[in-house]
């Protein structure tokens, strides 16, 4: 049964994430590993704290990668805030706020659960109205950007009824960090999270986390021990606390936090407005060229991600086939539609690395041929065109 | 405040791990990422469920890597098999039984705690004891390698034994696979868990697990369901199921993956008897050399773990001024020790890659060189050849 070493090929990776990967990262993955004590990884920790607090746009003490992917670090937030018998009001507009629920749930909590449409933004009016309605919920949880719809809600609104409400926020920022505005202080947001996958284009499994001080004095307070000993923060916090004594709680993942600290230097040296400022430019060139070839987008204008473009599958073009043909074809991939998405929509990402002007030419090159492949005429010369001109 | 990229020295790495990384490894980490729906990816994720079962001599379907460290394995046997109001017999013989205790009591469960001396293996006849005294047993938690004394459990006996009492036993093996014989189905072990940086030599991040059908079928009848939502096997299953289609649950860590693939793949080419002869012959020729330097270890003989060896620190020398000077001057790192044994003892780490003459040869001559820099008399050239005799 002698199995091989495993050699895949080069993709370009325009779906949901992980998004593409930049060389410098995929080369700082493979530095010698140090041991998790040493010294000189317990400085490139710090740093690492320090570059997450720059991303984050935030003072907060506790801001750390959780070691683990995405739904670890959602989970991070909920077991340490949430204890049995809270209520926690939860917006949902796509798949990432029902997992939200879940969460909830298992805490031996009730959510309060609050539907938005698929493919639009939560609505902050609905939100305080609930607010009003219910005077004992302890958690506000919404999704920043929704990556399952391409949907854009207004954090700094919501974070700003959390306030006015006295509840706490949990903000899912997995696919907004570093593709468009998250500003963690400004809007006093108290316990947010993210992934290493998407707009900073680092290789999935890790998760920052960052937690306001009135997060953390709640996690202080708290009545019963946090359920998960892997994810509980005061353990995590003896960890990775500023410099001092390292508590033992786990094995760092040395090398993957490798290629974390490269992709936050990589978006230092960018700068945040810059890089916010392209994912926006790349979004608005692939929305030119998609019109151009008659795609519509699901998400209303003014509430789309531009890292995340949700489009509808021509009439008479099937998900699945068109899919494998930019894979089989171009080495490309693109998202399917998620939940009650599925099979009608495409999910294109911008984020990162892949927000790029080689890829959006790509994209629509590879697109148009797959549509003229399934007898519907289309003009990728046109769309390239239409979708340079919109940077110009 | 720019920080820039890190650039971490070649160290070696002869602490409880992780340990020296083999750059065949360090080279799978930085291939081009997939998408973790790729069918290219879902294929290797396959072949790493196959090579797998190889490493735990298993036919268990349910056999995957955790995306997380060891202490993720962990929590995810407890929590799966664990529900409020159970009681679980725990063996603590080090500091990773305490931590099945937090888990147990964070589970909502009542742990009936069985102590052994620090450094010692396990005694079945006190655990079969415990078994007979108390009728309302669901699982016997015990380390088969103590990663914090360096002891031995017979793990064979210990998993007889819940067979016998009809409980089901969840098993530590973080630093046995590879190191020392695990044969899962063998010993009808239930649930048990590994980790990536030990002696498969792949760097921190990922836990393998598996679970026996007696144990799959105990999760499917919870009556709660799992408290983690990031660790619930049921879902993770969805992920990880043979072939067909993938229900998406997390991200996958993609390039972890490729790493722990190529351990498993250069596991597979060594075979299995090998690496367990070549730890057992390594820790011999280590032995004679420390003997030579008039070192003593800490656990008896014949529960020693040969991938690990914890060693009193000599009468006059300073634990921290050694390690400290061992890093500066030869790039070298060995382990403190932890709980009870903090400040006494040294942990020397003979894993994976690490397990090799080159290593021994390195840390006798440091070790010597921090000893006489200390005062002590000691003779590098004769613990060399006894070492090297050892093995002749």
């Amino acid at each position: 049964m002698a199995i091989s070493s495993f050699h895949p090929p080069v993709r370009t990776l325009m779906g949901p994430g992980p998004s593409d990967v930049h060389p410098r990262i995929l080369d700082a993955l493979g530095r010698p590993t140090l041991g998790h004590l040493d010294p000189l990884f317990i400085g490139m920790m710090d740093e690492t704290k320090t570059l997450l607090k720059y991303a984050f746009q935030t003072s907060n003490e506790l801001t750390l990668p959780i070691s683990a992917p995405g739904s670890a670090g959602m989970e991070a937030c909920f077991v340490n805030l949430v204890e049995p018998g809270d209520k926690v009001l939860v917006c949902v507009n796509g798949v990432f706020g029902t997992r939200m629920i879940e969460n909830v749930t298992r805490c031996g909590a009730t959510a309060i659960r609050l539907d938005f449409p698929w493919g639009t933004a939560v609505d902050p009016v609905a939100v305080e109205a609930a607010l009003k309605e219910h005077d004992d919920i302890k958690v506000l949880a919404f999704v920043h950007a929704e990556t399952s719809t391409g949907a854009l809600s207004d954090a700094q609104a919501l974070c700003g009824l959390a306030k006015k409400y006295q509840v706490l926020s949990i903000v899912d920022a997995v696919t907004s960090m570093g593709g468009v505005p998250l500003l963690v202080d400004e809007w006093q947001a108290d316990a947010v999270y993210s992934g290493s996958q998407k707009c900073l284009s680092c290789t999935p499994g890790l998760s920052p986390v960052t937690f306001s001080d009135a997060a953390v004095a709640v996690i202080k307070a708290r009545k019963h021990p946090v359920q998960s000993w892997f994810l509980d923060m005061n353990l995590i916090l003896g960890y990775w606390g500023e410099g001092g004594k390292r508590a033992y709680h786990h094995t760092a993942p040395v090398n993957a936090l490798y290629g974390l600290h490269e992709s936050l230097v990589m978006l230092q040296e960018e700068g945040l407005e810059n890089a916010w400022q392209r994912h926006a430019a790349m979004h608005t060139a692939l929305a030119a060229g998609l019109e151009s070839l008659g795609i519509q987008f699901v998400v209303p204008a003014g509430q789309r991600l531009p890292q995340l473009n949700t489009i509808y599958i021509p009439e008479g073009i099937d998900d699945a086939k068109t899919r494998q043909y930019l894979l089989a074809n171009y080495d490309l991939e693109i998202g399917a539609g998620l939940g009650v998405l599925a099979g009608k929509v495409w999910r294109i990402g911008l984020m990162g690395y892949s927000a790029r002007m080689e890829n959006i030419i790509l994209l629509l090159n590879a697109l148009a041929a797959a549509m003229s492949e399934q007898g519907y005429s289309s003009d990728a010369a046109s769309a390239i065109a239409a979708a340079e001109a919109a940077v110009d």
